[in-house]
């Protein structure tokens, strides 16, 4: 059966397109607050769990034994745009565990942020792996390796024990025993393990609140979402959802984007915790599902509703600035 | 009723992701040979009918008048990557015409060919409207305004004598009246209209056989279809599909790709049109669809085969090459 219609973009007075999908609002103890589509099917979460990878890093002690800021902490669970204030946090990372980006195993792109990679050429340089979304999460996970005490070489690979580490605190998180067959390679080459929407949500009910955990991730859990919040530039960047809604949020609303059309997110003052996967893989879809999600199960101030009423029906403007069209989401 | 699936991203043994979406061809007398999903609500065509607005250029003379060679035509009927031998022509057209970029209704975008972009960085140079994916099909509507000795000024405003020329032959190929609250504004902010996808099926059945057309417009058309298959890399660009399918099939296939998933084509040898809406706007299932499309109603040979199969099933890699899925049609 299909999935229900989650958004819809309007040109002029037609519904130009239209993305189906499913959405999880579930609380820590699993009870389904807002169920749409299908729960069940193992979704790949991509980059939307980078939180829970980063817990990793946290409980092998290597924001200690590293002195990693908290800017450092929100780069570790961050997509980020590439932008020079992003990549010099990476290479502070690497170099307090004595390496460089020659360590990143996350394979060389441009920068997202478009700016960033005009200048860049303007100033007659290339990419690097540091520009790569991913290279944060990359120097989480070598420094969490050096922590450990143990070789970061081949840190990418499922059998590593940093990703074997990854691997169970997902499954702890989301209460899903992950079968092999459920492993892919995600685009900057570490495992990815599909996970049903329900169990996702749970997982992030759980990061977000506490509950559910033992004492020592919760804490650290804590403290990572603490980072975020108060450094949402560096889990994202100019201009984008994610960084908008924590500027606005703060610790009230942790949301992060993963890769075909999932967002997951927690919402600790409830106690719930979201998961949304557009079947066709469109952020922009996914990016006004989860601002609709937040309108409807975060109290909201009327400086809330301005902030949030510009991510939940986005303008489209063509290239002489004209107003085309909408996206909105339908939940 | 929610459309088929039409095309699926498998990532590792998962379905990653899918694309719902319609499909017809159809032949010039409007008989419908291949039918999936929602024919008849209309759509945007966007840049899909890019050499139905430029047999407005050619029946104003404009080719003759400013001795456009052919691959100015295609240059008309492109959306190009802005790279530099794009850029290069519309120079030159806008140049017979009298004028330069400043003319241009197109608005600035970075060429959305990536080293592109960074070449120009690098150079210190930035975007111009020549690099506007649309600049071809602009430069065209200008020439034709100086040809038939109008006023160029406001070409991109409904009621200006070429887009009302344009609406008339548009309406003429599909056989459509279009009403106005059918019109929205397109990227470049020259008009699109929407119409039934069994409706421009047929008008690319008709340009490219010829058959229901006045013999003036039939012979304009066949001079812009070989204008492009001779000059396949000026109707979109390095690596791009409208370009590989062309450099294969060249006169025996004409297909061009519109904004929002849509997709159009003619396949002259067997008199059909094709028209493709994916539902939520997604190129990379419109070209595996097209290609699937190809594969079912051209006569192939091994080499055409060869060619095809990397249209058909494009492989997923990530930053660092490694394959980690891969999208197919399902039709």
């Amino acid at each position: 059966m299909a999935n229900p219609v989650v958004a819809e973009i309007r040109r002029g007075s037609l519904v130009e397109s239209r993305h189906r999908g499913s959405v999880a609002v579930v609380d820590a103890e699993g009870a389904v607050v807002l169920g749409l589509g299908d729960l069940d099917t193992p979704v790949y979460p991509r980059s939307a769990v980078k939180a829970m990878q980063a817990l990793v890093l946290m409980e092998a002690g290597a924001a200690e034994r590293f002195k990693l800021t908290d800017d450092a902490l929100a780069l570790a669970c961050a997509s980020h745009g590439g932008e020079p204030g992003h990549v010099a946090v990476v290479e502070r990372m690497l170099a307090a565990a004595g390496l460089d980006a020659s360590a990143l195993g996350c394979g060389v792109h441009w920068p997202s942020h478009a700016p960033s990679t005009q200048a860049l050429a303007r100033s007659g340089q290339s990419a690097t792996a540091l520009h790569n979304n991913c290279s944060g999460k990359h120097a989480g996970f070598i420094c969490a390796a050096r922590a450990l005490g143990i070789d970061h070489s081949g840190y990418t690979q499922p059998a590593h024990p940093v990703q074997r580490a990854v691997k169970a605190v997902i499954e702890d998180l989301t209460g899903v025993v992950i079968p092999d067959q459920h492993r892919a390679v995600d685009g900057c080459s570490v495992p990815t393990w599909a996970i049903p929407l329900k169990a996702l949500a749970r997982g992030f009910a759980r990061l977000g609140s506490g509950r559910g955990m033992a004492p020592e991730r919760a804490r650290a859990a804590q403290r990572l979402r603490a980072a975020c919040a108060a450094n949402p530039w560096h889990i994202a960047g100019t201009g984008r959802f994610c960084t908008a809604v924590m500027e606005r949020f703060g610790s009230r609303v942790f949301v992060k984007t993963g890769a075909e059309g999932v967002f997951c997110g927690a919402l600790p003052e409830s106690g719930l915790g979201v998961a949304i996967k557009v079947d066709d893989g469109a952020a922009r879809a996914s990016e006004v599902v989860m601002a609709g999600v937040i309108e409807r199960f975060v109290p909201l101030n009327d400086e809330d509703r301005a902030a949030l009423g510009r991510l939940l029906h986005p303008t489209l403007r063509n290239w002489n600035g004209i107003e085309v069209g909408a996206i909105a989401p339908s939940l």
